[in-house]
């Protein structure tokens, strides 16, 4: 199996999940060792980015500032007000890949992957698809 | 056949358009059952993105959010006064991929494709490109 | 082969860094012909952007606007000082994909691949994978 679905309890309006395990195991379970693997998020108010995973203090910067840029509240006209959530997942995108190699994904050293919730609390959902060889 | 190039005529300056229907048709097309979905715009004022397409207001938030951000004139050196459309391209993407399972794309319940055009109106080119297998 | 990793040195705190050539070496060199193409970054205060090559005014603009809107201080938390390149990272995005088709990148006439540089200068990595078919 090449394709997995993984879900994720979110705890706050704007949170970043690191998903990084749930990734890799997907990619160790595929058997794949030469290929992408791509991360896909179904949603359209959440994102998924890659960044440092070391120092916390990166997301929280990275989450204050967006929403400076894209204020929650801004006259937006979507009834359900929730719009900056749709921008930062435009701006950020749904979808990322990343090469295997040798059966391991080619993060660099202070890299994790995330799952950006920008309205939560949410009951989310993510799907993993890997594609290549199995030799 | 798995790569399928697209025209879209934008009609506005500033214009999302929907093609989820053009991309899910080339992915049907394809045959492919198991892999992933590439879609790739080959400018560098438009770019890609999928957001919620139920609404349409999500998509004139975003468009106006963003004008706000990246200001159309804003003492650019660019001679063709287009510098804005080529930076919103750059945060955009031109480039997305949604997983392919069953034959179909894996997008979710709100999730649309959009053509982005940032510098319209203007005759436009997509390319979509299928991988995988078509068992 | 299909995977390739390159080197470059910036020279400045922030630079884009025209990586075209780099790339399509690579998938020369891959012999895949129908297929996609892959370019992954594994920094996380750099990122990768597809956007106009022929006049440089293009990424001065880009990069001024950017700076203006993601300030390089801001009150950040992270004791490094590079809150602001690491912002980028995620707004521009790490990863990205173009097809190939006939072995050649199906770039449109003004693209050119660009490494951004946002906490320069530094020796950097990238990688180039390339999937398809050789036939």
């Amino acid at each position: 199996m090449t394709f997995f679905t993984h879900h994720v309890n979110t705890r706050k309006q704007t949170e970043f999940v690191n998903i990084t395990s749930e990734v890799k195991k997907s990619v160790a379970d595929s058997g794949i060792k030469e290929g992408i693997c791509v991360v896909y998020i179904p949603h359209t108010t959440a994102a998924v980015t890659i960044n440092e995973a070391a120092d916390p203090d990166v997301v929280t910067d990275i989450i204050k500032e967006v929403n400076k840029i894209i204020p929650l509240n801004d006259n937006y006209k979507h009834m359900e007000g929730n719009s900056a959530a749709h921008i930062k997942s435009s701006l950020f995108g749904i979808s990322t890949q990343i090469p295997v190699k040798n059966g391991n994904l080619t993060l660099g050293t202070w890299q994790g992957i995330f799952f950006c919730e920008f309205d939560g609390a949410r009951h989310r959902t993510f799907h993993v698809r890997i594609l290549g060889n199995s030799e």
